[in-house]
Parts: C-alpha cells; structure tokens; sequence
C-alpha cells in the first residue's frame, strides 16, 4: 500500500450497478460453502484461521460475526471480544493475551476488535507515542508471521462507514429501545476523533502488510459488508484444498 | 558471537587460582542479596525478569533453582519446566505455551527448559529441518524483543558440563537409590547425540543474539556454577535501579 493511501478516498457502499437481491442470493450460498468449508478444516486439523474485525463504532462487526457465520457449527469457531485490559493483563506484554485465543489447528477464530487496538485507540488517547507504535507494528508483524508459519490463515477486516452513516446507527440507538443497550455516552466522542481514527488506521494498513494484507470492506449496507466478507472467507478456505482424511485401515 | 565460536573451547570448570572457600562465602551474600532485590523488583512491580535455564542432562538445571533462589520469597517467584509438548499445545505454534508462562510486572519467572527446545531435540531428532530451525532463530528473536519491550530483562544461562562429567553423573544416578528417580535409559542415548548437541547449541548462540547474549556458566562443579548464576541475577536486577514506592498521601 502506498504512503498516498487515504481512507477518505475508498467508498463505503457497494458499487452502484449491483443487484442487491442477486448479492443477498449469493451471499446464502456463500454462508453455506463456509459451513461446508469449515466441516473439512476441522476434519482434516492440518490449517487454522484467524479472522480479524476492526472498524469505527457501530461499523457493524458484531452484525458481521452474526450474520456470516450463522450457519457454522460452533464446535469449530470461536469468538473472542477484546475490551480494555484488565490490570493482569496490562502486567504483560500486549501480546499475551492475545496469544492465548489464536487458534489450534483445524479451527476457525474470530477476533471483535484484536491487538490492533494497542496501536489504535491507545495513539488516539495518547497513551503510547509514535515510536512505540512502529515498535509495535513491528512486533505484530512478527506474530502474525509466527501464527502464519504453523498454518494459520489471517483475515484482516476494516469495516468501512461513513461519519454520516455511524450518526444514524448512533441515533437508531437512541430510538430503538432493543438497542438502547449498545449506546455509550462515550461513543460522540470517539465519533469526535474520527479524523485520528483514520490517520491512525492509515498507518496500521500502511505498516501491518502487505504479506497480510487488509480487506477494506465497504460497510455502510449491510448486505454488501456481509457478500464481501463471506467471498473472501470462501475464497480462502477454498484455496487451502481441505480434504476428509480417508479412513485409515 | 562470530562463526568461529567453538563451545569445546570453553572450560566447563572454574578458573584455577579461585578459592572455594571464599566463592562459596560471596554466594552466600550474594544469595541474600537476590532475596532483598527481588522483594524490591515485587514492591516497585515496573520491571520482570526472566530466567531461562538450558544445558545437557544433567548439567543441574534443577539444582540451581533450588539452590540459587532458596532464599526468595515463593510470592514472587515462579518455576515452570517445559517438557515435551502436549497434543493440545502442539495444536498452536510453538511459542503458545510459552508466551502464557511470560513473568508479569514485578515477579521473577525461571524457565526450566524453554522455546530453545524447538529448535534443539527437534533438529537432533530430525523432526525441523534447517530452514525451520533459521526462521524459528528470528520468531524467536522477535519473541524475546516483545517481552523486553515490555521491561522484562531476560537472562539465558547455558550450563556447561564437560561428557566426562556427564557420565560420572549418570552413573551417579544409577548408584544413589535417592536419585533413581532421575535416572532415564534415554539418558545414554541422548549422551551419544553430543555433538550433534553441540553443533546446535553454537547455532543458538550464535542466531538468538547478541542483543540478549547467552550466558555459558562453566557447571562441572556446582559451587562455581551456583556462584556465576547468582553474580549475574544481582548484577541485572541491581541495574534496574529498583526502589520501595513512597507511600501515597
């Protein structure tokens, strides 16, 4: 990815000459590969995967998580929500307890937010300053490729909106009482740091790649944010030619 | 450490012309010493420290962390001895089980054995082979960079016995009915892989530094081995300046 990246500049909604309701077929039948997909990655346990979501508040990665994989066994996949540190954890490395949920082999982890957050909100709060962000990014490399030379596939997700569209879903908050519990006072003023946000998102898709790269994926409709995820997860379990070992006599 | 290293070359035993007498006296001091440095390091909980004891069987792994930390306060001090992974860990790469171990703020972490292993008995044993051995040199690396990062000063001691030696502790092993227990039939036959050992150790030596440098301990004799451990403990944590934090108002 080159320094002139900028965010600003990819769209955050689906192309205009798409047909939502042929995306929204597809999208069933991809929901369903992957359950198949997954079935043999667990049989044959020789690769692992790690999906990776990150994006702005309300960018929809719950939804995401809900949406794609609804139709997989649980006994493969796993889901792990990083929330602030605790105090046992801030004692380590920030690695560590990442470490603990990555994947064995022949499962499917997902990460709601990820080691990613040390070298986000952390800048945006000025917690940790610039060099030891690119230390950081450095030592994320490291671990990525520690986790990707014992077989494991990293995907790595920014769920991209639009300002305009994370003030609606904020308001929707606001008004649907079956979501009042997702609303943050706090969440205004993360809405009021976008512009760090982005810079900071910038640098991590500029220097946590390109071996591993980042899908920008286009969020501000959901049926688009779900095709795009669910082709790229097919796309790779797909390349990884899992088989059902044969039965050894 | 340049590529002429030659471990044979290094004595196994201490420096002639020193008293025994007095070495033993100063381990002593020295001894005490790590007890009111660590209570200091625990106190201030800002750095860790971790110890990673590796060396032929027999070199008296366990015989210096009895020794050298029989005067430390259990609360902030931990042992864990690595053996031969399990299914569930070998299911993760091979730093998994060990970045769980990791020292947090404040204690002291002795590794019995350590990551070193992968790439040792594995390369003796042909189960990596040399382009495994060289990418894991650098995960390893890396590994160590993040906990140092973290403030965890790191110390590597390699105990160095001579085969003499080693026999004449085998035997021992076999003679003494206390010590039974120790004895392994596997023993004689990891003694015939010494120079495969050898080659291997220099490797790492020469690889997983120079940033944090392999310590050889000269171990024939116990005495002198306990004495070099323990100068370096108290020379590191000295270093780090730790003081008992004022009390709050």
């Amino acid at each position: 990815m080159t320094e002139t990246f900028d965010l600003l500049s990819v769209s955050t909604r689906a192309p205009e000459d798409l047909s939502k309701t042929d995306i929204k077929q597809k999208t069933v039948e991809l929901i369903e590969e992957i359950d198949e997909l997954q079935n043999k990655l667990y049989a044959e346990s020789k690769w692992s995967m790690l999906i990776i979501l990150q994006g702005m508040d309300a960018s929809g990665k719950d939804g995401a998580v809900k949406d794609v994989f609804s139709a997989v066994n649980p006994l493969g996949i796993r889901v792990k929500s990083f929330k602030a540190p605790t105090q046992k954890e801030l004692a380590h490395d920030f690695l560590w307890r990442i470490h603990q949920h990555t994947p064995a082999k022949g499962k499917i982890q997902i990460f709601n937010r990820s080691h990613y957050e040390d070298v986000l909100i952390t800048r945006v709060r000025g917690m940790i300053d610039d060099e030891t962000a690119h230390k950081r990014f450095g030592l994320i490399n490291a671990f990525e490729q520690l986790l990707q030379e014992r077989g494991t596939q990293i995907l790595k997700f920014y769920l991209h909106i639009s300002e305009a569209e994370q003030l609606e879903r904020f308001q929707d908050r606001l008004n649907n009482p079956r979501k009042h519990w997702k609303y943050n006072p706090s969440d205004l003023r993360a809405a009021s740091n976008w512009p760090h946000y982005r810079k900071y998102y910038q640098e991590v898709f500029e220097n946590c790649g390109p071996d591993i790269p980042w899908i920008i994926v286009p969020s501000d409709q959901n049926w688009y944010k779900r095709y795009v995820i669910a082709s790229k997860i097919v796309e790779t379990l797909k390349g990884l030619e899992s088989e059902y070992p044969e039965l050894e006599r």
